[in-house]
């Protein structure tokens, strides 16, 4: 590729191991020939000790301009959510739609191998509203807001992906046998978007019973959509059946066609530096950016060659019971490119 | 047992398969020589058409004065999910702690052979409030309520459940990073009680990540408790484990030392009054309430029982992928008292 016809993406390698898996996906995507020209920014939780996080407008616009990003994982102390990076960066630039494909990774047992379902979870609102408050001594509410522009967008994404990615059902995840107006109203406009898309099956099964079948089946989903929280939990538990958090992709999608893909699992202080990290979350994230940039030949053979360098199983990192270091493994993945 | 030493318990047999299985109970309790005489009494969705359900002052006042009881599933349409009779039963007696044993059933083979563990839901608020509203066209809120009394006396329970029951850890399941208030008054609720439990261990897990725990090794855990919706979500999660929630028992703990053991799995019309519902959850509901009442004698003899009739696998319902009938099922069980 000409310096001319290169994509500016911006890159925000986060906190912990986060610079060590950017470096590779860095260097897998030269390897790769992949026509991407980084922009790097540093968000994170160092720098600014009062708020333990920093982001700047210039990082912000960066992606707004981009349209397109990476995302290493960034340090969310607890108690901190509502002013935590994560949801500052779903908030500013309004990424509605967190889609994570979940399959069972070929080579790497766990006890499903039929695993290839994808969650889409609606990420503005729900219960992710920070509206908190203390009624009286000892009594505290949290609203969850349900608005049916945020429900029709969220729905039309999963439909559309559905469509477009040869997936041919949709279950829509709620409990609106308690929650009969919110969740009641995310239903509706489910509904009313499935009507457009007769070619796709659309169903509703109680998060519960989800919760269970999953466990049980999971064979048995294609694209599931939700609200927030569920999307949450249910896209925790659908990583959790193929291994875990370090294995599983995730892209935030925003208004006005950005793309944010993301590691989900996070910063590893513990061992960061070490040369230990797996950075297959990251990577297989930044394969689901190409994806959206339609650069799918790329995208294929990255993927072909993490999956394929994960079966084999001679180079693999810690966490997956291997004793390859984070650059072995990356050398790898290039080898087989 | 003599005709004085009878203990009076209360018996909803339900809807759909409910009186096939709770025949299956009495059965099993007579051959046992149980102690107890039943009082049955007719909640379920029969009678009044106007209402779908049916729940006299009568049968609450039986639970009330007996402050033990058994009840069958009932059915609960979707959308009224706040008229439901479980929802009615919870509040009007008050059952504040939801307790569900799941553990592993030796020769039921499942991927997951290590489930040992005790959820524990808080059942009377959270998301099931019922507060619910239209704040503009389009935009709907539901309140999540928590209070410091509710939080603090089903942490109690879990505590003391654990410590009795020879349990040595507690987790708390919240999502307080996002939640800080509602969720936070839980957890600092949580605490207070883990204080007065120096030797029971206790730990805080964020349900996302609880949930994928659990899928990959659920033998983690020990003691859960939680709010509601989490509690309604992990169990059900849990009871998949095992093979789902025709396994899994389930007991309500009120105030007053009310328990009123349930199964919580549907109704199944479609196989009512054909002889082929499996009895297992709504039997080992039956055994939690014989504990209640300190007939552990006889709780382990007709535990055993069941477990052993399972684990031979030559009377096992369809839903065991068996042939048996309810009534076989439950004479083989007897056979082995
Ligand atoms: C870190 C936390 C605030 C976040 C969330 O709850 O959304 C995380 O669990 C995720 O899924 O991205
Ligand atoms: C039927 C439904 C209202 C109920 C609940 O959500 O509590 C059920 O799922 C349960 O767990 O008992």
């Amino acid at each position: 590729a000409s310096e001319s016809n290169l994509i500016r993406a911006t890159l925000f390698p986060g906190d912990g191991i986060g610079p060590e898996i950017a470096n590779s996906v860095k260097q897998i995507f030269s390897s790769a020939d992949v026509p991407i020209e980084w922009e790097e920014h540093y968000v994170g939780q160092e720098i600014d000790p009062r708020t333990q996080s920093f982001l700047t407008w210039e990082s912000l616009e960066s992606v707004r301009k981009n349209k397109v990003g990476l995302k290493g994982p960034m340090a969310t102390p607890i108690g901190k959510g509502h002013r935590s990076l994560n949801l500052t960066l779903r908030k500013e630039l309004n990424l509605y739609a967190n889609v994570r494909p979940c399959y069972s990774l070929p080579g790497y047992k766990t006890r499903y191998d039929d695993v290839n379902l994808i969650t889409i979870r609606e990420n503005t609102e729900g219960e992710y509203s920070g509206l908190e408050h203390q009624v009286v001594r000892g009594v505290v509410e949290s609203l969850k807001i349900i608005t049916r522009q945020a429900s029709l967008r969220v729905a039309e994404y999963a439909f559309h992906y559905a469509k477009t990615h040869g997936r041919d059902r949709v279950s829509a995840i709620h409990k609106a046998n308690i929650m009969q107006k919110t969740d009641g109203l995310f239903l509706k406009c489910c509904r009313e978007v499935a009507e457009k898309y007769p070619e796709i099956k659309y169903e509703e099964v109680v998060i519960d019973n989800c919760c269970m079948m999953l466990v049980k089946n999971p064979a048995l989903f294609d694209v599931l959509v939700m609200p927030n929280l569920y999307g949450d939990i249910i896209s925790d538990l659908c990583a959790g059946l193929i291994g875990g958090l370090g294995l599983t992709p995730s892209c935030n999608i925003g208004e006005g066609d950005i793309a944010l893909a993301e590691a989900v699992h996070g910063s590893a202080p513990d061992i960061a530096g070490k040369n230990m990290a797996n950075p297959t979350a990251l990577l297989l994230s930044a394969v689901t950016m190409l994806h959206h940039l339609e650069l799918h030949d790329k995208a294929d053979r990255i993927q072909d060659a993490i999956l394929k360098t994960i079966a084999e199983g001679k180079y693999r990192t810690a966490d997956l019971g291997g004793t390859s270091s984070t650059t072995d493994f990356t050398k790898a993945i290039c080898d087989h490119l």
